[in-house]
């Protein structure tokens, strides 16, 4: 197969003839398949089962402090969780605060006290003029809602394979005051599946910001969610903390964590980790918001883990059940697409997504035609501030949660509403 | 015994030597005991054990809609647990949204809301010069804590055995603008034990206020908290949301509620329940603060009492618990004090408080001298706005946690203090 654009128009027209009669008996199967969305599927909660069976009634509910995790008490989380998601994300435990399930929420509150207590004793956001954010794109569309919510200005900073184009992030954090803060996905990024390159993170810890009140918000969701076993094929990061800390600058970093896709999403446990001085500041308004997080919540994972090697093997077996989806559709991208030079897409190692760029001007009628057809994709733009994609060609694929021979089904779909608006788009330029 | 008043000064300095031995000797004994807080006793937690046994590997984890409760969704909790925690409180589940383990976090993050975004589209706090709440008194410390964290002025309102002071309220909300809310513990009051009357409930839900975006803060902490199986020697209060549809002003009130004394204090469920406008406004933020709360937890609930008649019982056994230490209390008072004329108390029947009134001026130092015996009081002053008793008279007793032999010790001692420092009081105005 030629590239399309190097096809002559009536080549391109009976190409699209075939496709179009495909596509035609395809939506005539009323598919309902969902790519939208990074949702672990139900072989991998089935992984985390056994957590269930780790507390019951004989149990014994103190931590290693004695503390009755049944009852009211210790704010900040038992130190074994404490341990454990450190662990999880290559920090101690002393520079951990456990919250409720949600790291998103973590994000939030921490934008909210910003907001209407300030950072560290810094104006508070809301009698600023103008507060802006550093928006890596593609990106997390949750992470931006965060910010639009609260009228945060969002600029987008173009993705590189080797982190967010750190010239441009240097330019705005030391040189405007409004500047605050950036959303960062450092390991296996939301949607491409990125990891940020050593001299990436070194940059960051090393930045010299106009506002004392700029944070990096490190969300780091996908610390050990690698889909390979093999150490060669697992991307490694530099330690955020430890790094701002030698560039001294220890309160550079808000570093987020979570187990929701560990174990079971929306019943995990979330940590934020940080500097003394910023954990201290987290904790004055923690201790006004709640009496106490779900210590049996952090007991129950604990318990069911012992040790960050088990949760290392446990991510092996989400690994093993993620991956041949993963390689599915990056195969059928490159069998099916490759040839015909109308897009590209990245092959993560690791994470919940597959990031994958049309021509310009294409996303938004790829994603509408897959709807029409049955299956659901994130919608177009939801990769950008506002859910403006200014190419309309980002399009985020969630491998996840569909069965595999779904997933084939639903790709199957996606290649060919690719390929028929490709073809639309072309004529239309050419006309 | 008569009244320390009519007692001459020379008796008193001879009662005063006989109280300081017992004060002397008890202090030798280096007692730890603590009555500063609403905690469950370890009796009470082990009423709930078996909830850790419903949820295990083999159970079925689809809620009543067929979504599962390991997995992302649905945002505003299970139908089942907003029945449930709905029936708690005699409301319908429509009107209900779940939130996480604690009932203060949903009140906090209604405050923050508000403070950034405003109630329902109105301007946000944050934007105005002056926003006040109305603070009945003695009340809840934490309630307090709320506000002031977010620079609210606070305005004490006295509590009578009906409820606040309606006249005072009326006045404050329906002529200032800037009264923006009320904190109210309408059943079993914290600290006192006292339940509104249905004249009370119904000005409330009268209530014309200056401001549209003033609402009733109802925390409903003690909706099903009885000391008493007798439906005789049970309060019962007019439902507030019913009776503000009634009155025509159905956005006017949150209702807060939780399991948190239920079951297991920090591992509960806690919901708001509002007007579908209300709810709307809450779920706007919420959509943005997280993509869901712990729906294991809410089948965890469901499953374990299965309907509002199984959860009433199991609040008799916590009565069953919590009931000799109450009397046990209030009788101790009533004979150790009552002649004496130097104090008063509530004598709830239900709620986990009793509350203390001292002479003026007595408090701080009945709980200093307390202390120095090893008995640990809820700091005097913290049942008012700031931390400010303008009469130093009130202190909150918390029998729920000790066990009733360590309990009868603290009370002891509390007893012994509060003599001491009602002779000394006396007898430096004689001086």
């Amino acid at each position: 197969m030629k590239a399309y654009e190097e096809m002559s128009s009536e080549e391109l027209l009976k190409e699209k003839a075939i496709l179009s009669q495909k596509y035609e008996e395809v939506k005539k199967k009323k598919l309902k398949l969902d790519m939208s969305r990074g949702k672990p599927s139900l072989a991998q909660l089935a992984l985390s089962l056994e957590m269930m069976d780790v507390l019951d009634s004989n149990s014994y509910f103190l931590d290693e402090t004695g503390t009755d995790c049944r009852n009211y008490g210790i704010v900040s989380g038992i130190p074994e969780a404490k341990r454990l998601l450190g662990a999880m994300s290559e920090i101690h435990a002393e520079d951990v605060v456990i919250f409720g399930n949600s790291s998103l929420n973590i994000m939030f509150d921490t934008i909210g006290r910003s907001f209407s207590h300030g950072v560290c004793g810094a104006v508070p956001w809301s009698k600023l003029d103008s507060v802006k954010f550093l928006c890596p794109v593609p990106g997390y569309d949750r992470h931006f809602r965060i910010t639009e919510f609260f009228g945060i200005e969002m600029i987008n900073i173009p993705m590189t394979p080797e982190g967010p184009d750190m010239d441009l992030v240097e330019q705005y954090v030391q040189n405007d005051p409004a500047v605050k803060g950036i959303w960062c996905v450092p390991k296996y990024s939301n949607p491409q599946g990125y990891s940020y390159s050593d001299e990436t993170v070194r940059r960051f810890a090393a930045l010299e910001p106009a506002a004392e009140d700029f944070r990096i918000y490190w969300d780091n969701a996908y610390s050990i969610h690698h889909l390979y076993e093999d150490p060669e094929n697992q991307d490694v990061i530099l330690e955020i903390l430890n790094e701002c800390r030698k560039a001294g600058h220890p309160d550079l970093v808000y570093k987020f964590v979570s187990t929701s896709k560990v174990t079971f999403p929306g019943s995990g446990v979330a940590a934020i980790a940080a500097s003394k001085k910023n954990l201290k500041d987290v904790l004055t308004t923690m201790k006004v918001q709640t009496i106490g997080h779900d210590k049996l919540n952090q007991l129950r994972h604990v318990r069911y883990f012992g040790n960050i090697a088990n949760m290392r093997r446990h991510m092996m077996r989400h690994a093993d059940i993620l991956r041949p989806k993963f390689e599915m559709v990056t195969e059928t991208l490159d069998r099916e697409l490759s040839d015909l030079q109308i897009a590209s897409w990245t092959k993560p190692r690791g994470g919940y997504f597959i990031s994958f760029d049309s021509m310009d001007g294409c996303a938004k009628a790829i994603v509408k035609k897959c709807a029409e057809a049955g299956v659901k994709m994130t919608p177009a733009g939801a990769t950008y501030p506002y859910g403006i994609d200014p190419h309309d060609s980002n399009i985020r694929i969630a491998p996840s949660f569909p069965e595999i021979r779904e997933l084939k089904r639903a790709l199957d779909v996606f290649v060919l509403a690719v390929k028929l608006v490709s073809i639309d788009k072309i004529l239309e330029e050419r006309a």
